[in-house]
C-alpha cells in the first residue's frame, strides 16, 4: 500500500499497515487488529500526539523503571510490530530485559517475536520455555519466565489485558501500563498509567530515563498521583470531543 | 469461543467473534477488523446502547427511506456479518433493494456476500457485474450497479468510507449513514447521520418505518437538523467520558 508521506494521517495509516502485515507474518493475532482499531479511536480523540496531561505518567513510568531492582518490559505482537526497535533501544540503554508474553499464546508466535526483538538489537529476550505461572489466570495466559516477569518488581506492559494487569498487580508488582484508553480496566488497575500511543510513549520514557537519577526518580514518584493523572486526561478528551465537534459540521 | 450469555459485554464480544469469523470465511476484509475496533471504542463511550440523542437521526433516516422514490441499502462485509438478517428484513418489509458495495472490492467477496444476504431471505441483491461508476472515485472503489446505487435517490450506507459518502452526496443523493463515530468524515458528510451500532440501528429504522406514513415522514424530515443532532451526540459523549472517568478510579 502506498501512503504519501505528507498525508496528514501518515503515521496512523502506516501503523495500521504494520499491524496488518504483522498478522500475515504470524507476529500478531487476528484480534490484535480489533485492539488496534480501538486504540486508533482514542488516539484520534487525543489528536494523535502526546498530550501534556500524559507527561506526568510518562515521567512516573520512567521513575519506576529507574528505581526498580528487577524491572522488565513485557512485549506482545502489537507492541513488537509497532515499537519493537524503540523497545530494544530502551532495553539496551538501561539494561532492562524483555519478555514476550502473549494473550493468545502460541509457541510459534513467541519464537517469531523473540527473533524480531533480537533483530532489533535486543540482548536479553525471555518468553520461550516459560517455567512459572502468574497466579489467578487460566493456564495459557499465566505462563511466564521465573527470572523475568515472575520475579520482576516493576513491569512495563504496553497494551496489556485487564485481567493480566490485575494479576500482576496482585503479585505486588509496580505495573506500568501504556494504554490509549484511560477508561480500560488495565488503565484503572495499573500503578502508573501512560495514556499515549506506544509508538510515542516508549521513546519518551527512554528520553526521561536517560536524564533521570535515582534521586530525581524518587521525587517524581512521590509527586505522582495516577488517579489525578487519569482524571486530567479524561477531562482533556471530553473537551477535545466538543472542540472536534465544532469543526466537523 | 465460549462467551457466557450473562457476560455484561456479551453482545459486544459476540460481534467481535462474528467479524473475526467473517474474515476466515472470506466475507470481511482484514481491515474490517480494525474498523470494527474503532467502532467498539465509540460504542463503549456511548454505553453500548442506543442513546436518546440518536433517535432523531434514526427517525429522519426512516423518513428519508419512506419518502424516497428509489431507495437502496448499501451493504459491506462488516454490515452483512453483523446485521445481515436485520437488513434483509428491512429490505423485504419495505421493498428496498440491497447492493453489495465493497471498499476493498474482490468479485469473490461480492458473490459470497450476495449469497449471504440471500440466505437471510433478501430478494433483490445487486452488486455482481457492476455496470456503472460513481464519479470522482478510483476505479475499483467507484463500481456500482446502474439500477441500484447509481440511480438511487436515497442510499442507506452503514459503515461507509468518507470519500464514498462524499462522492454519493455530490451525485445529489440523500446519504443516510450509520456510523458510531460522530466525528468521522462520513458522519459529517451524510445528509442524515445515525450514530449507533448497526446491530441496533437497522431494526430501529425498520420499526420506525413500519409505523410511518409519507405524511409523517415529511414532518420528521422537516424538523430534523443533522448538525444539531451530531452536536447533541458529541455533547453526550463528552459528558459520558467524564462520568465514566469517575467510576474507574
Amino acid at each position: 500500500m502506498d501512503i504519501p508521506e505528507d498525508h496528514p494521517r501518515y503515521l496512523s495509516l502506516m501503523a495500521r499497515e504494520l499491524i496488518a502485515e504483522g498478522v500475515e507474518k504470524g507476529l500478531v493475532d487476528r484480534t490484535g487488529l480489533i485492539a488496534h482499531g480501538r486504540g486508533e479511536a482514542f488516539d484520534y480523540i487525543i489528536g494523535e500526539a502526546t498530550i501534556e496531561q500524559a507527561l506526568p505518567g510518562i515521567r512516573a513510568g520512567a521513575g519506576a523503571l529507574v528505581t526498580a531492582e528487577h524491572p522488565i518490559i513485557s512485549v506482545n505482537g502489537n507492541t513488537a510490530v509497532l515499537a519493537g526497535r524503540d523497545i530494544a533501544e530502551l532495553s539496551s540503554a538501561h539494561g532492562i530485559p524483555i519478555e514476550v508474553n502473549l494473550f493468545h499464546r502460541t509457541e510459534d508466535r513467541v519464537v517469531r517475536l523473540v527473533e524480531l526483538m533480537r533483530s532489533h538489537g535486543a540482548e536479553e529476550v525471555l518468553g520461550v520455555d516459560p517455567d512459572e505461572a502468574i497466579p489467578g489466570l487460566s493456564h495459557a495466559r499465566s505462563l511466564c519466565s521465573k527470572e523475568g516477569i515472575y520475579s520482576a518488581d516493576a513491569v512495563l506492559v504496553p497494551l496489556e489485558d485487564g485481567d493480566r494487569a490485575l494479576a500482576l498487580r496482585e503479585m505486588g508488582k509496580t505495573v506500568i501500563a501504556i494504554d490509549l484508553n484511560p477508561l480500560s480496566r488495565t488503565a484503572g488497575t495499573a500503578v502508573i498509567t501512560i495514556v499515549d500511543n506506544v509508538v510515542r510513549a516508549v521513546p519518551a520514557i527512554k528520553k526521561e530515563m536517560d536524564m533521570m537519577s535515582k534521586e530525581d526518580a524518587l521525587k517524581v514518584l512521590e509527586g505522582f498521583d495516577n488517579e489525578d493523572s487519569l482524571n486530567s486526561i479524561i477531562e482533556f478528551m471530553a473537551d477535545r470531543l466538543r472542540e472536534l465537534g465544532k469543526t466537523i459540521v
